[in-house]
């Protein structure tokens, strides 16, 4: 038989970041590829634990079916939370929790946009995300990134000039891949741009408590008195990524959409992961925890980059994030990043070429992105000498 | 701010049955809305033990990332059990996890249709499937159901005259709502139209297992030499709903598809509940987990069977499954079934109206749907003879 496949997925292909990331698992890999968090960053002890509590004391629960919103004394703590430390979070807006905020941005793009409605978004940007809106089909728009976040020019002329603009997705916090922060003068442009030209934000912040480097700086949604923004955490890099468990707090009107879309979709997040990272948030001390991991990527993130330093060509440059998993190294005009990248690979690091964070697809880049939460420091080490050796041929 | 949605969800309902679900939760309501199965069905001993052995020896596994497609250990214990047991999945066909089979639904239109396309259903039929569908912008066309499975004449005519028929959705075990088990000739017909016809057939089975009288009826997917067929299955009736494990077996260029859109979705399913399932298929005993649900299952039909048999009107006919979670009662014609719910709801009786089961919306019916898994058996003898009460004045 031949198959008929829905227009908008047919010309999707997989995602190249994960595909490496199956290919980087081949013996003797060193792999720069990931996206993952460390595996020490998860309290294994912990969620023995309170898993172990869980299942003795109300299997009922977790076992049976629950609401599509979420389990609700998790959702209770995550907002006061966010509220009191972050300032997210109105009387106006909702909380669903998700099965991973990816869950939540495909929902984003689900509940707002019609086939070819207009989709604004960070060039680079997370090829998860990229992809999700692909999906349905939207216009999808990159506005360059600069070293202090979006070009603002460039965003004001596509509000200006594109049409059915709904949404533009951001990382605020240590972009993925570009490991940027926007700075709060262009997080308060980019809010005013989104209401003066009526769009919502769909701000993407899966990293934003890895903060190992300098100040906080607020969340876009905590300037929201006008019901624009759509929030997006998770646990899968404070907790674990295996459980799924994330969530978007956004206008109450666009909840009840996405609570609509999610019993479409799983009916419910996986309810044992919901109570145990509730139980976690009860039982232990998160703030510590986030301590430890935010450690543990400072010593990762500076051997990564001392390494460079040492070994990579003075012609390359890097980004130096202050907390995330990830930095984005270029090199210089004209070269091909693919090429380079292939080159690790039979040396056996592997590494993502930039080319898969292009919302169009036919633009060139000459960036590669690399992960430091993922190898152990001998590998980064080891991984940086071998990249920079490559360099030394590849650039000559 | 005014929010601007996507047209295909800006007309959806939150789902009519998991609303009632919601207020079937008020005190002292005895809950025959629920499609949830029999808290006493969950072996809750045996996950306990697998849940504490897996996060004690493979916690680096449970709790980081996993691939799309699902735990390979898993994947292989179903798709050898299907091949064995319901000689379900030949060669070309792949099986990828999702996160309850209602995932595998919603990919399937995702998947196979573009805006307009056809997708045929049988009437009534699963409400979490239909909205699906709908959320998708397609053209959902009914097909009555009768008393062995879908009429064939209407399925004919039906493929004769729409357009852009992608796929037939079928639930041929003990059917959602009704409680209806599509015949081995009708299996055989509506295979041999499909294929003729050049669409697919999606073939839900989660209640497939839950056989309590009569014989097995091979399923469709067993005479899938063409590969038109993708079948789902599910943990949530066997194992526990909260976990969110389901399948689809489908061809395996239809699932490489499904692996696109479950990266945009949530990535992958839960880990540790896939682990979960398959650390509970390697150490216990599914066919005698399974046969102590049917003997829980038979016990509990019999009873409001019985029970109806005493206080229904003579008039009202109520269909006897062989398996699964439901029974569907008809009212005489020209009845206000919804009127009638609310009049039990007002006893503290709740069941669900048909009307939420209809393909076309409009359309009327005089039938409600009634489960017997949840409630307990004194909860069943009381709440029928309540509703043979109500039934009394309502059909005077």
């Amino acid at each position: 038989m031949t198959y008929h496949f829905a227009d908008k997925i047919a010309t999707l292909k997989p995602s190249a970041v994960r595909e490496i990331l199956k290919s980087a698992n081949a013996p003797g890999m060193i792999a720069f590829s990931a996206g993952n968090p460390a595996a020490e960053s998860f309290p294994v002890e912990a969620i023995q634990q309170v898993t172990a509590d869980i299942l003795a004391s109300r299997s009922n629960v977790a076992l049976q079916y629950g609401i599509t919103e979420g389990y609700a004394p998790l959702i209770e703590k995550i907002t006061s939370r966010d509220r009191a430390r972050h300032h997210v979070g109105r009387d106006f807006d909702q909380t669903i929790i998700t099965s991973g905020a990816q869950e939540a941005i495909d929902f984003t793009a689900r509940v707002l946009c019609n086939e070819g409605d207009t989709v604004l978004c960070e060039n680079p940007s997370f090829v998860g995300a990229l992809n999700a809106f692909r999906s349905y089909n939207v216009n999808l728009v990159g506005i360059p990134l600069e070293s202090d976040g979006l070009d603002l020019n460039a965003l004001e002329h596509a509000l200006k000039t594109e049409k059915n603009v709904r949404f533009l997705y951001v990382i605020p916090n240590f972009q993925n891949p570009a490991g940027i922060t926007t700075s709060l003068e262009k997080r308060r442009a980019i809010y005013e741009l989104a209401k003066r030209y009526g769009i919502m934000i769909l701000e993407d912040n899966p990293y934003g408590e890895l903060r190992f480097a300098g100040q906080d700086v607020p969340a876009i949604k905590s300037m929201d008195e006008d019901g624009i923004v759509i929030y997006c955490g998770s646990f899968s890099k404070i907790l674990s990524s295996g459980l799924r468990v994330g969530y978007a707090t956004a206008p109450a009107a666009v909840v009840s959409k996405m609570v609509i879309a999610k019993q479409c979709c799983d009916v419910h997040t996986t309810l044992l992961s919901q109570m145990i990272a509730d139980e976690f948030l009860s039982n232990y001390d998160l703030e510590a925890h986030l301590q430890k991991i935010r450690d543990l990527y400072r010593e990762k993130s500076s051997c990564m980059l001392a390494c460079i330093d040492e070994h990579f060509d003075a012609r390359v440059t890097t980004t130096r994030p202050e907390g995330g998993l990830f930095l984005w190294s270029t090199l210089p005009e004209g070269c091909d990043v693919a090429a380079f990248a292939k080159l690790l690979l039979e040396r056996k690091v592997a590494v993502v070429p930039g080319q898969a964070f292009l919302p169009n697809e036919s633009d060139q880049t000459t960036s590669f992105r690399m992960n430091y939460s993922t190898p152990s420091m001998e590998n980064i080490r080891a991984g940086i000498a071998i990249i920079g050796d490559v360099m030394k041929t590849f650039l000559k």
